[in-house]
């Protein structure tokens, strides 16, 4: 039966871990001169983007063409989705025309969750909504786990989230894969930034982020949306980072060598400073391989049904 | 000498049943979980669509990707279009980058017969303005053509098209193919939405569904453009799907089992009931496939010079 | 140590004849049914676009691809670029990403000299602001050398630039290559087309047309922008055609058998007339064949560190 990777709800740790342990092993290949693998000869990975991304559409596009699939893309501006086509139609159109893995974007949560059990191709959650974003969770942890050496040393590990909560998939993410490799998720921003209830997730939850950031291994700013302020959502970006972004004084309140970790793109000045973006801490661009590697990872366990 | 398929005005009868036994043998590869042949190994196929399209212009890349083609794409916005460049002028420097072939779709009538003597790649028309759309028309034949098993049950095949028959380009070219391989069509829709003398094209024409229904062996809506309402060329989309649309109701009129067609994408609702689209006699996913082998078989054959 | 092609300005003669003799080897796979050869086996290109173009970033695409590149676009619309990334970050996240030779084009100066220390691939720039457009320079000289015969013809050749030369990267290229060359330049224009001091470059200015082409081997037009007429720096199109256009009179007054040549796409009827756009001196179309087959030996020298 096919399988899917639709969030890392309920994922359990072992799956996690062999993703994880596939995904290192693919990194390998990325610093090769030739990139080219059969992991997926022949196979037909289409990228369906409702929402703009360069970030991960190319990732996932460069990691199906590493592993020699024939890869697609389509986006929102210049399909029939201006035709008024439906999400499902357009997922089985796409399916029919021989899609082995639909890597899908959508701004509504929960819409891979519709196409998944009407396709027989493999659906890849690439984010949707404010819901979930399975595979940045699984390249932030990649890179954790590189830097841990072992997956026991997630094990009370410390991971201090910092920024929009609210609107933000990647946080729900990580939230599910890091507490079942056994972290402590500790989620910071401006109260109106941060969803109620979200200590029912099993983290804690505060406006103080130097409470947050203290003695923390791993450092997380979250993408503030800009957009946002004009919804009054906070004051104003000059006031967002000085409370709430992270600059080498904060970052000091962690433990000495915590990882500093991004999303990204990054917002320079707003969620950090350009000084810790550079600085040495910082692993963004090598979460950015990570991504690639974890996307491979994922797609060639899809592909065997090897996923669960 | 170099070949195009410009429409199937004209096309012998053996011509077309060359095409769908090739695109018969294609199909038998879509679903192979390796979909990489050497049929095009080195060969460059270019789409440029002057016109929105997903499913066509994804169709023909996946088909040119999975016979190992390079293959690559240009859509209208984001093109020297917008700096102004002819039409004659884009063709000619595609050509000269390699092009083998080269699927197009424009908005205008007779642009790739334009285009055509002027390269020395193999044109493919895609669709151009109220004209033809050869490899529709090919795909609803090869649709068919598995259904009945044999092309001698072709010669008196009732086909019922239906809907706005004056701007489709999709029923120029399956009444030119279907005329070919000796089945009935009969055009049915709103008289503000029929050509004047589409009879002569050696069609039955009428403005009662239900009198073109009756009987038919094949069912194919046809796309409204929701935008044509607003020029007054039908009441309502209410109005049409009531006295236009297919419905369960109006399906039982043509004979059990025949089949439900249509092009997508699909207003549902409109043109057909969203139960008729998803019910038993509907092939329209499995037209999507056949779109993709049937453009897989031309674009062989124009490589070889044995389209015709 | 990486290499880069950032501009033909202080390139060595050596190297520039090592272009293009290695461009005009492969020229000849261009010719070929098949298409493919592996010398940028597994690597991968990444085109990055924030000014459109079809023709060079189809170029680069399909050299790419020729040579069996993973290769893949980005261009500024619907990009991280309208998420506020900085340009830095967004080609640092390509790089990340197993970018080996990253194609840029930028509106700014001097935008991939920026670039090119910061990441660890090949950056090629496609065209930066009113810089250099390198590749086309070496396209435009592969053209003449293949009608030369010889480097030693280069000597002494006499090359009339015709148009909006401010404005124009492909003037200061060509100047660049062409002086390595040995060859005359002479670069003529409205007075408001012409940048002060050009002649420091080491090329003859004149604001007389038929000055310029009188005795020339080669004509080469450049392209109006249109839009500069609104700015007031020519009074119309027509005047333009009139004192600055090329037609079929004018380019008598060229050597017999001289070489018209033009960036593309030509606006017919301003900067050439169509009688010489199509007329037998023309080599605009092969100067299309020649820029996939310079993006090829650029992109091959690059990977070998074999440019300089």
């Amino acid at each position: 039966m096919k399988q899917d990777l639709l969030g890392l709800k309920g994922m359990s740790t072992d799956s996690i871990k062999n993703i994880l342990d596939t995904a290192k092993t693919m990194k390998l290949i990325l610093s090769q001169p030739n990139k080219k693998t059969p992991h997926l000869q022949g196979r037909t990975v289409v990228n369906l983007f409702y929402e703009n991304s360069t970030r991960t559409r190319m990732s996932f596009e460069l990691a199906a063409k590493y592993m020699s699939a024939n890869a697609a893309n389509i986006t929102a501006s210049g399909s029939s989705v201006q035709k008024g086509e439906t999400l499902i139609d357009t997922a089985r159109t796409l399916n029919a025309m021989g899609t082995d893995i639909l890597v899908m974007r959508h701004s509504m949560s929960g819409a891979p969750n519709v196409i998944a059990p009407i396709v027989s191709a493999s659906v890849i959650n690439a984010g949707d909504g404010m819901n979930e974003h399975p595979t940045q969770a699984l390249l932030d942890m990649l890179t954790m786990y590189e830097h841990l050496g072992s997956f026991e040393n997630f094990k009370g590990l410390r991971v201090a989230i910092v920024g929009d909560a609210y609107h933000s998939r990647v946080v729900r993410s990580n939230i599910y894969g890091l507490n079942a490799m056994g972290a402590d998720v500790c989620v910071a921003g401006p109260a109106t930034l941060l969803p109620q209830k979200m200590e029912d997730m099993g983290v804690k939850v505060t406006t103080d982020v130097d409470e947050a950031l203290k003695d923390a291994d791993v450092v997380m700013g979250l993408r503030i949306q800009l957009e946002r302020q004009k919804k009054g959502l906070f004051p104003s970006v000059r006031e967002y980072h000085k409370y709430f972004g992270i600059n080498e004084d904060r970052l000091k309140l962690a433990k000495k060598d915590a990882l500093l970790m991004h999303p990204g793109p990054v917002n320079r000045g707003v969620e950090l400073s350009s000084s810790v973006v550079d600085g040495e801490q910082s692993v963004i661009d090598d979460q950015v391989t990570s991504g690639v590697a974890v996307r491979m990872a994922v797609m060639y366990l899809l592909s065997r049904g090897g996923l669960y």
